[in-house]
């Protein structure tokens, strides 16, 4: 079984090895949201084989369920247990299968629920991908760190104060799941005295792709897979 | 002109666009030590057309100038003006032109100094790469962050108390830039109290990767770009 990470969005920049992957595939699984397409299988949407069996993991309905329910996550956790044993039996009766991530398997995101559960009853191979904050500074036109900058990254989701202590002790700043957090996030900036040099990437690497400095956005709300950046400025002869 | 980042080093993790352009390019620069092959032009030996023009930008020799002497920053500043003058001279008259980068090339890096430099005079497009952190956090078999964690990257040429204190403040830790440093670096991590948890990664996505606990590695010294990683341990339902 392999978990392949297709990267930022664009599959030009998918690895050679995860497009060969992808192309040949025979059985590919991806999680979506009930009723939904499911981004991981957008990206791959021109590339799968005429024959392939296709596995929609589909998330449970969790909105009712605070995220500190322990409910919340018993409810996961059963999802993904389930997931893992199809996908097992699937490999144990000699199928080759892949998972379908967004960006790079190991770095934040779903494929490690599964992975943690498949470790140690089928052959799991990894491979990584360019990740969302890759493309965004990409997309920004500047280098994200220099010499020897301290890069500090942070989830939206986190409180205000460990969103700002994480940006006091670094010189380059990446905020991940933006989407309705964006509110706390500039407090935090605000803060740290960053919000002159930070900037706001929607949809990084696809079509829709806006960058623009946080400042002049005036909007609340962005997609969840928005990423705000503050670049660093070290040494640079 | 592109400056296309290839990766941690094996070609099949390249980018299906940096791929086509390395195949198609009629002329490809490269950094490289004085004397040496250079590790970026080596990682793409096999794909370069036989008429491709070869531009090696070759570093000025300064182990005798210690790097907080300001004639060290002076001399790899005129060294970059005259690579960056070289190539946009090529491309202004018409050429096309590509700049080999190990890892991403906006992720620490030689480019940007020569981006920063080449802006405003010549279109440049910078191509996203696989960084050599997730080359190494997928050789270990281990996500990196799960959930919210907080994750800092350090460089190894950091003083003890600056490595210490990203650590602190972090659920997960990268150090690059390992080289000389490693001793620097397992003091920091002892005061941070990660010891334990620690990974030592020597040229991931390499034929000669090697993964160990750092704990169990007795050497002092590992090439230049090894990694350290302490994985998070965060949110998993």
């Amino acid at each position: 079984m392999h978990g392949v990470g297709l990267g930022p969005g664009d599959p030009d920049l998918m690895s050679v090895r995860a497009d060969r992957l992808v192309r040949g595939a025979r059985n590919v699984a991806f999680f979506r949201k009930a009723g939904r397409a499911g981004r991981a299988r957008a990206i791959v949407a021109d590339m799968l084989r005429p024959d392939v069996a296709e596995i929609a993991m589909e998330y449970p309905v969790t909105t009712e369920i605070p995220l500190d329910d322990p409910r919340y996550n018993a409810c996961l956790s059963a999802f993904y247990a389930d997931a893992a044993d199809r996908l097992a039996a699937l490999a144990q009766a000699g199928e080759d299968v892949i998972v379908l991530c967004e960006g790079d398997p190991f770095f934040y995101g779903s494929f490690m629920h599964l992975h943690v559960r498949l470790t140690g009853r089928v052959p799991v191979a990894t491979v990584p991908a360019i990740t969302g904050m890759s493309a965004a500074w990409t997309a920004t036109g500047q280098p994200i760190t220099w010499g020897d900058d301290v890069l500090c990254v942070l989830m939206a989701t986190l409180p205000e104060d460990d969103l700002v202590r994480g940006m006091d002790g670094a010189d380059a700043v990446v905020v991940m799941k933006i989407g309705r957090n964006l509110d706390r996030v500039r407090r935090a900036l605000d803060r740290a005295g960053m919000t002159d040099r930070a900037w706001l990437v929607q949809c990084a690497a696809m079509p829709e792709q806006s960058v623009t400095r946080l400042a002049d956005f005036d909007g609340r709300t962005v997609p969840y897979f928005s990423i705000v950046l503050v670049h660093g400025r070290g040494r640079r002869p």
